[in-house]
């Protein structure tokens, strides 16, 4: 074998030549994939990362159920952690997930012990990839995660290594795709958020607590990635503002068509002057920008820099075989003694980073107010956003919703597209709105992105 | 530093731990912008090398040129083929171009003496890759050229790393910004090729001799690359069936529209059970194909495989920035250790294939023929058609085109599009329509993509 491929030890343990041997924690979805593709894929990840691939133990829960593969001669550890100590384990993959307990009770110990970790996990990186960069670090061993982020799209790679050069201005996408699937089945469709979710978890498409994507939580673990990656040092993931799309009603998607847009569940990073923009919100983009045209289950990786200008990277965010794909990549850079540090620059020092607060943001803004079809009510409510500096771009006022209102009195759909203002002062002239006589129930906002 | 960072040496000579020296054959629009990138970025790019990256020396034509440069400090060699002596050069940057001659030799030399080698070349990967590959290989140095293909868009890593534990399908894209940028212009304007070309040339998105960029060599390199990185062997550069964008008349970018099209030109590799497709050729597109919405001088890349299903990238192919930034990439894993065969696999044995010739395409295909407007013309194309067992998906026939012919009869264009068929039916069936009587001079034939 070629010098270039091979001249590199991984870890302090005497690794095999011929093989790279792998323990793997956790055999859902992902876990069996990984099996299947390094199964069916043999000939090609052995060529390509210089010596067989080979699982040589693995770690889950129930022996019994039936995963669609073979793992005679495998061994079974019932307790992930001994995948840190078989000695017939060259490189730990975790796919056990959560931030917490086992999953990173399992990383931490195959670093300490001087084992590389690939994962998928990232809650784990997202919150604790700061600590265990420094362990990787100290140990001399490579922690890898193309898995964590937008799945099959080599995002991590792109960013890290494809980008490196550049100074990266901003950073994010479209990071999840059951959120993308329900957007765009409510738009298609003109169903009702509920209804489009349960069709989405009859299909698979979303779990049966769905919370961790529908607000946003997922997309904000991939985001936080994505910025320490793009800006050379880790984001700390409780700063990160996130709102999901529960609140995204059918109306607000018509109106968007009506305007020109669509609405996408974005994670957004941008480098400003004083600091670190990082959140994921509902965001109105124009129909006519790329990433307006990436519907259904498939994510969208954007990055913008100076030099390199901007990119979109688009793919099948998760499911078995994307996710695998990425895994087993990590597999082969770790075959090729390809390690590239955690957050792309050595550990040594660098500390977490503080997104800016959501006062900080400075957007256009897309407003529907409910509001009592009576005179003054228009005066009313853009007397407030003078009041607060918001200037308006165009307004739209539709129909009749018909008596909604316990009342009785008709109420109208009242749709405000503002000019770029603070978000602080948008929120001030929001809660005074809010409290008008005139207005019915929470106002809705959106926020307006170029995409 | 840490040991993943550091462990590996790329060259049989002492390289220095704290920089990274490079030398720069050719000081054109790329080779300005990568001083420029690594003097504006100079602490991100040591931060992310683990060490500084450094110009020592250059080699071009004219020393007196303004290039916006300070070459102060900077050795300047006459010669290009001094850099792969000088002993302050630890990687050789050859961005002068070319299949043959001096860039050829450049290249050579360096590897031969065991010197790292980042170039933008896509000619002379395309055309001698398999055997620089081969010395690449036995000196046990990298040879990197990330922004051969698709500028700023990481193809090369995507497609070799990121893809790497898959058995990849198809592999191609939007390969050419000129190309992509005229056509799109053609579109907006309605404006004929001849037209647009020279408005392409003034604003410098086209050279003085347009010939490489128009007529598919430029875009028929990169394919070349990606296919043998998808593949894992390089395809003969030779056997790649080429066609460019001249024959495109600004009707037939009406008719595409009208029948739910856009006209692109793309490279398109294929893995078949009898071989590997390689071709670059305009294409009809659905307009709703993502690749259908890449306009401008934007490139895009598409890669499929079994288990990652679909990819698209998406970003600047061309330009000062973005293929200063892929450069620079490259300098960055140089000086991080990370070193990747060429092919994706060692080049020990590895054999040039022959992509299939054009008689093996099996395709959909627009037919658009001038005919004379006289009762049974019809007939007599679709009888040669049925003849050939080409079978037809739909027929446009669309007024009169007036006059044209020499002998004053009235002509009118027909357009006609075929259900999926071999090549070698269509060529045979195009020959004897186009020596019918009523049909006026060449029909064109463009092939059909799903994008």
């Amino acid at each position: 074998m070629p010098r270039t491929t091979t001249g590199h030890q991984v870890t302090g343990r005497n690794m095999n030549a011929d093989e790279l041997r792998i323990g793997i924690a956790g055999l859902g979805t992902v876990g069996a994939g990984l099996v299947k593709l390094l199964r069916a894929n043999e000939s090609i990840v052995a060529a390509r990362a210089g010596r067989r691939v080979v699982v040589t133990a693995v770690a889950a829960r129930d022996r019994t159920r039936d995963r669609g593969i073979d793992l005679g001669g495998v061994t079974w550890h019932d307790d992930a952690l001994a995948l840190a100590r078989d000695p017939d384990v060259d490189v730990v993959v975790e796919l056990i997930g959560g931030a917490e307990g086992i999953a990173r009770e399992l990383v931490t110990a195959a670093l300490r012990a001087g084992r590389p970790v690939v994962t998928a996990n990232k809650a784990l990186i997202a919150v604790h990839g700061a600590e265990l960069a420094e362990l990787a670090e100290l140990s001399g061993v490579p922690l890898m995660f193309e898995a964590a982020v937008a799945g099959g799209i080599p995002a991590i790679k792109a960013v890290r290594e494809g980008l490196a050069a550049d100074r990266l201005t901003r950073v994010g996408g479209i990071l999840n795709g059951t959120c993308n699937y329900i957007m765009t089945a409510m738009r298609e469709s003109g169903r009702p958020f509920a209804d489009v979710l349960a069709e989405a978890q009859a299909l698979g498409y979303a779990e049966a607590d769905p919370s961790t994507d529908v607000d946003g939580i997922d997309a904000a673990h991939k985001l936080a990635i994505l910025a320490g990656l793009a800006f050379g040092r880790p984001v700390a993931f409780s700063s990160v503002h996130v709102e999901g799309i529960r609140g995204i009603d059918a109306l607000d998607l018509g109106f968007a068509r009506a305007l020109g847009y669509r609405i996408k569940l974005l994670g957004l990073a941008r480098r400003r002057e004083d600091g670190i923009e990082a959140r994921v919100h509902p965001c109105l983009v124009p129909e006519k920008a790329p990433i307006a045209q990436v519907d259904g289950v498939f994510n969208a990786v954007v990055a913008e820099g100076a030099f390199v200008g901007r990119l979109m990277l688009e793919g099948r965010g998760a499911g078995e075989g994307p996710t695998a794909t990425a895994v087993a990549a990590d597999l082969i850079d770790i075959a090729r003694g390809i390690a590239v540090p955690v957050w792309g620059r050595s550990a040594d020092g660098l500390t977490q980073v503080e997104a800016l607060p959501r006062t900080a943001f400075h957007e256009e803004y897309y407003l529907r107010l409910n509001v009592h079809d009576r005179p003054g009510v228009i005066a009313d409510v853009t007397a407030v956003l003078r009041d607060h500096g918001v200037s308006l771009r165009s307004m739209l006022q539709h129909g009749r919703a018909g008596a909604d209102d316990t009342s009785g009195e008709p109420s109208v759909p009242l749709v405000l597209v503002t000019h770029r203002t603070r978000e602080s002062a948008m929120m001030e002239a929001l809660a005074r709105i809010a409290a008008l006589p005139a207005v019915i129930g929470e106002p809705a906002m959106i926020r307006i992105e170029a995409g």
